[in-house]
């Protein structure tokens, strides 16, 4: 097949590397510039988390062992509480239970060497400017490409989703949150270094941290937009919100005037797909708040699930509609725990109920493994289909609080007849 | 002020009398012809139910006495029962609580007429191409239009909507009811001409009609969107699922294959403004399921707020802000009660438990006038703001459920004093 990608992010170049592994012949259009010659992220999502989803998809197109040289491990929360106190809390059970970090522009430019070594074409510096549904074929303002099927890539505002769903009974789901956020920068850390670190701020602010290659760390901090646009002594906001970050952070004030205010867009839409002639993958199709690291590795994943439904179908309409069936309820779902967990981040890390929870959580993991496996494990350490992994963390739910009534029932029978005594 | 209306629907056309008369200086752009010298409809939602909103809005601006004639009176429900059997349920407890069916055709012609008159001028077949925020200014296929504020009244897939929004961080809501319509021509009818006929079909359909001013009706059959496309033999169908209707459909098979399957949409966004510049007002607002009947009237509601919001604040920008927020709450309601009264047409109006309720609901307003007053009535009857009338209808909700539970008791009492004895 003659397939166009839109978009040279992390999704269009991964499906890439798949499809042009599989002997298609591929073209990815992009609007931005070639990544690779400069040294610049534009001030975007710098930084990502690698994990299991992200990770099967690397090792399916060959390119794992290129990346880990590339990623900085992640194995578990540093929790900054009031008072300046760090707390560790592991991601997992194990040492493969860990995420990694990574730069956005390096994991780019990795898949995009490595698609072109497969026989894909990049295209920099094209804007789409319309879409042939019929044909199809993509219309850029250097001319019209025809294909047998175009990919939308092309990211959360994708110009391919509104021209493949313009006039049609499409379903488009679009949120802002409230809050937006700013990237900063902590030079080096005394420690904790392979950690994502959390300063939970609860309606007050969060700030999380990736880790990068030269010891620094990558922070960014969330705040409701409105009050994060009027600050205007971001010094004295840190001293009085987190005083214990503003001696990591020295270029505090120039860097806080120079960032542009972020903001986080939820989309859900339907459908994704038009007659075997154009489908959406990533944040195309699907787009979360970033607060359970899942984004990038849901993209990713989408790529590995649409390149088995292209092998496994008759034809591409067959492919496209199995892989929407196959991926929206899922992504459906992440949306969801996307939400959730920005409210674990911003509140119940700081809740001794919510750590005891966690704590139990991971005990069961440990006492019964395999069999009791921690929400957060699979939908982070795993390939379990998000929808089937909440499905099976609320059995677990209901057996725990089980467990716990009978525990309790047990325990005022005992009281019961020692009264009776 | 000099104000440019995009939309020569009944909310552009209603806002043109609005504002004109108030001595702004208002221009229309729409994207068709003038329907004025023209019969035809192009089959879109020929029929509309006026209702209290309507009637204020249109009185407001001094045009009722011209509509009346127009209108058709519909005074209730005119359900049919499965075997031909025909209820008539009044829509209130007097005769000012009725609808009127008109034609849109017919409104937009008098509003336009009557905006002309006031000194607004409209422009047909102007396609929006471009808005310009900064000025603001609108741009067509024909030039530019500069203007004091910009106006979005151009329907449900608003291209204003679109082009302010655009790369701001709106809240974007749209979905396609998974059921289609059709509208087909019954050409007299014996009796209850003065009625909203229903077959409610529960999972098979539903068909509703509006009456004519020249004695016939116009029915409007609602079916899952893939099995109305699937339908080769709409003779079969009626016979099969309603046969008592099939006989005042002469002309089914012709109408049916002319007829394109229409689709229904709900939208909800936010913001409805930009910097006092631009502003949204009807469907390009909000967009709702037709089984309230509120859609129009809401729209031309929304005119009625916004005028009152521009006359009253120091600046557009602050009357734009004024009018979503005092809108757009019961706006979002209407949306809620629209999907509601889909399944109360589909099913409910069949269920005996259903008709009691509404039986006692009617009852208690006879009894309590002006204190007891039905939601249905609230919404259709009166000005009352939709989220007002729904918190309204959910006091007298728990009262009744109170007042019957404090029988249930009262008897359970009696019945245990009498067992005593």
């Amino acid at each position: 097949m003659n397939i166009v990608i839109v978009g040279a992010g992390p999704a269009g170049s991964l499906l890439a590397c798949y499809l042009a592994g599989r002997g298609h012949r591929v073209a990815v259009y992009e609007r931005r510039p070639d990544p690779r010659p400069r040294d610049d992220d534009e001030g975007r999502s710098i930084n990502l988390g690698l994990s299991a989803r992200g990770v099967k998809a690397l090792t399916d197109v060959g390119l794992i062992a290129d990346i880990w040289p590339l990623t900085v491990p992640m194995r578990g929360r540093a929790v900054h509480g009031p008072g300046g106190k760090v707390t560790f809390h592991p991601y997992g059970t194990s040492d493969d239970q860990i995420l990694h970090s990574i730069r956005r522009r390096d994991l780019v430019t990795k898949l995009i060497d490595h698609a072109t070594e497969a026989g894909a074409a990049f295209h920099f510096g094209h804007k789409v400017v319309d879409l042939d549904r019929d044909r199809p074929a993509l219309v850029t303002e250097h001319g019209t490409v025809p294909a047998d099927a175009v990919v939308g890539a092309d990211g959360a505002f994708s110009t391919v989703r509104t021209l493949m769903q313009r006039g049609a009974p499409a379903d488009f789901h679009q949120e802002f949150l409230s809050w937006g956020y700013k990237e900063l920068t902590i030079p080096k850390v005394p420690d904790y270094h392979e950690a994502l670190h959390v300063w939970p701020g609860g309606d007050d602010g969060l700030i999380v941290t990736h880790p990068n290659l030269d010891g620094s760390m990558t922070a960014t901090l969330f705040l409701p937009a409105g009050r994060l646009a009027a600050i205007t002594d971001p010094e004295a906001f840190f001293a009085e919100r987190f005083p214990d970050a503003l001696p990591l952070m020295p270029d505090l004030a120039e860097e806080f005037a120079q960032r542009p205010v972020g903001h986080l867009v939820s989309i859900r839409t339907t459908p994704w797909h038009d007659a075997g002639k154009v489908v959406l993958v990533g944040d195309a199709a699907h787009a979360v708040y970033p607060f359970y690291g899942q984004g990038m590795n849901s993209a990713l994943e989408d790529c590995t699930v649409l390149d088995r439904c292209l092998a496994a179908a008759e034809d591409p309409a067959a492919a496209f509609a199995a892989f929407e069936s196959a991926r929206r309820p899922h992504t459906d779902v992440l949306d969801e725990l996307s939400r959730r967990n920005f409210v674990e981040l911003r509140e119940q890390v700081r809740s001794p109920l919510h750590l005891l929870r966690k704590q139990a959580d991971l005990m069961l993991a440990r006492l019964l493994p395999g069999r009791w496996v921690p929400l957060y494990t699979m939908v982070s350490h795993s390939t379990t289909p998000y929808a089937d992994a909440l499905a099976r963390s609320r059995r677990q739910d209901a057996v725990l609080g089980w467990t716990a009534a009978g525990a309790a029932g047990l325990l005022a029978l005992t009281m019961l007849a020692r009264k009776g005594r």
